[in-house]
């Protein structure tokens, strides 16, 4: 396989764009990675789109095209890719695969999702589209009642109080404040989170991702490109690895861990010959507070059970063991579906760069993301390295 | 980057399968391509599932994961690839290179749709999904519509008679018979084409593709893989390619021309090293008859204005120059929008392995299958050559 290296990033502000269509937005951001690579448009030969839900509530598919037409590149190679909320992630993927396999050399791995102009109710059955439609969601479930499920039984399991787990919600919450890209730029309290409106028992709105609009878009690209344009070589992408589980929760043999991303990351730490004590900045898929606990425990971070104490003990802060979601995470930074993904490599990223401001680790060498499909039914792992 | 070979083959009969849903279809085609393949499901280590329209029509998205579950191969890579009609072609595309990166050694790429339990104006807003929703659609435009256009455009450009075109579903009529597989296994005559009913003047009903259930699987491997199980190198893929172009006609140079099947086309011949006389079998995306005339002329076959004469000639029959849709084509064959390209891939391998039974083409070497997305907005190439 070929080496592959990120050159460029660019991201939207994520939250209500009612004065921005998804192309305005996916185009933004796109723009603006390639500005940051220093390349031009006509250097890119192929762009994934992570999207979810753009047909259901847009009425648009063929984002390939429309994102190449917009962008003024039409010929380039272009099509969406579709995990559920995991879709960024995948998209990444997929671009990795395209400059690792020597077809492309400069490559988009892109992710929009427009859901503010929507219904609420529509939004909801956008968001269950994720899990079973004829098995689970006909029969009233909703994609946050099952988080619910999970949930509860990690807390009746392990026997851990709420305000352990709820407590990642402040951690997001707190970091989001530094990130001018984040949806909510503002500090709650423990108090405020369990004390607000309940969404699905026991998960709490501020427990809970937004819903927003944004976009976020990488530059990959070969040694080959590299050399031949004089960038920089900062970053590269030494893993990525895509594994599915059961669609639903109804086929798990454990409510409590996400197998796929246990797969994953095994794949991911064995391919990069590393182990979690080498990661010095993460990004997990927080849908819900319970699932930044899980994350940490099924990356290896934590015993099963024992993910909140690294919370309590801030060894996710800055300065702490496991830096984790230092841009405000899916809870604070927001989460538009197919471009969460993206925006965690973004941010990982930046921190490589020693870009990330107010939020910047130490000298960080390898970053993590975590992209989530559904209740787990998708999980990609990307590993990130400074190359020096 | 690495060799790639298709192995094994499956497909379901295209029609209205009311007892089917989407995953039972998709399911018996990559089981049945498994069996071809004579691996197991335990061999597979990567999926990826063309679809448009599952979303909108079955309000079911994250098909990757779902496939994986009902296949009983959690674990795996799996995601959905999304190129509108293109998406088979598109999903075929990330399969070859998966394997020619070297992360995978076995991959299926398969294809799905689900269409004819909804109701039918809900399918004509799905299939405009393909354009642009907020500059074209939204003024009314339906996809068939569009397509009458390019049909006029075509005739009065070229001074060519309706009846010259409409011969292509006659074509394709006639080989559908032949094929147990196909939607609609009768002849039609060039009256019967002609005298059918008006859907979007001058496209008369049977000039049109039809609207059906259906999936298609391949399975894509590495030399590697192929050694280790003893498999028989029978059918290489030696090129892939995918170019866009803007997603409506509002910004095309010429109607009467699709750029990206040139754009495509020219690349994989290129790399390939083969010109348009080299292929000796051929499935091209015709999902208006008008189409069929126009790929014939972009892809090579003859000059532009003329692609007709090549149907008045008996060249695209099957002891022809370019023997075209030997399985019926999307109009007889039948159109199940994301499978669709992975049939054209099944058809050619079967061409090639000397399994095409009463449609067989005498001992061909080299197959040409190329895919659409909306009109023209993605192009798919894929050439497929036998192993000696």
């Amino acid at each position: 396989m070929r080496r592959v290296f990120v050159v460029g990033t660019g991201l939207t502000r994520i939250g209500e764009h009612w004065d921005k269509s998804l192309r305005d937005l996916i185009t933004e951001a796109i723009l603006m990675a390639i500005d940051d690579a220093s390349i031009s448009t006509k250097d890119i030969e192929a762009i994934y789109v992570g999207n979810m839900s753009s047909g259901y509530l847009q009425g648009q598919e063929h984002l390939g095209s429309l994102v190449a037409t917009w962008l003024g590149v039409p010929g380039v190679a272009a099509c969406k890719v579709e995990a559920a909320c995991g879709s960024g992630g995948a998209a990444f993927h997929q671009a990795y695969l395209a400059v690792a396999s020597g077809l492309y050399d400069c490559v988009v791995a892109s992710g929009v999702e427009k859901m503010t102009d929507a219904i609420t109710s529509d939004v909801t059955s956008a968001l269950i589209m994720a899990d079973d439609q004829e098995y689970v969601a006909y029969m009233g479930a909703t994609f946050v009642g099952l988080n619910a499920l999970v949930y509860r039984y990690y807390m009746e399991k392990y026997n851990v109080r709420q305000e352990k787990i709820a407590a990642f919600s402040v951690h997001c919450h707190k970091y989001a404040k530094l990130n001018p890209y984040a949806q909510f730029r503002r500090e709650v309290t423990l108090e405020e989170v369990l004390n607000s409106p309940m969404v699905a028992d026991p998960i709490h709105l501020l427990e809970a991702a937004p819903i927003g609009d944004g976009a976020a878009a990488v530059i990959l690209c070969s040694e080959n490109f590299i050399n031949r344009l004089k960038l920089k070589r900062e970053v590269e992408v030494i893993a990525s690895t895509l594994a599915t589980d059961s669609i639903s929760l109804y086929d798990r043999e454990d409510l409590t861990t996400l197998k796929a991303t246990r797969v994953a990351v095994e794949k991911a730490y064995k391919i990069a010959k590393v182990s979690p004590r080498d990661v010095d900045v993460l990004e997990v898929h927080d849908a819900f507070s319970i699932l930044g606990v899980i994350h940490l425990e099924d990356l290896g971070f934590a015993r099963k059970g024992e993910g909140w104490k690294l919370i309590e003990d801030g060894e996710v802060e800055v300065d702490g063991k496991i830096p984790t979601n230092l841009f405000g995470g899916l809870k604070a930074r927001g989460h538009p579906i197919g471009a969460t993904g993206i925006y965690q490599v973004v941010e990982i990223t930046r921190q490589l760069q020693g870009r990330a401001g107010k939020c910047q680790v130490s000298d960080p060498e390898l970053g993590l993301a975590q992209s989530v499909g559904g209740v787990g039914g998708t999980v990609v792992i990307n590993l990130l390295k400074r190359v020096r």
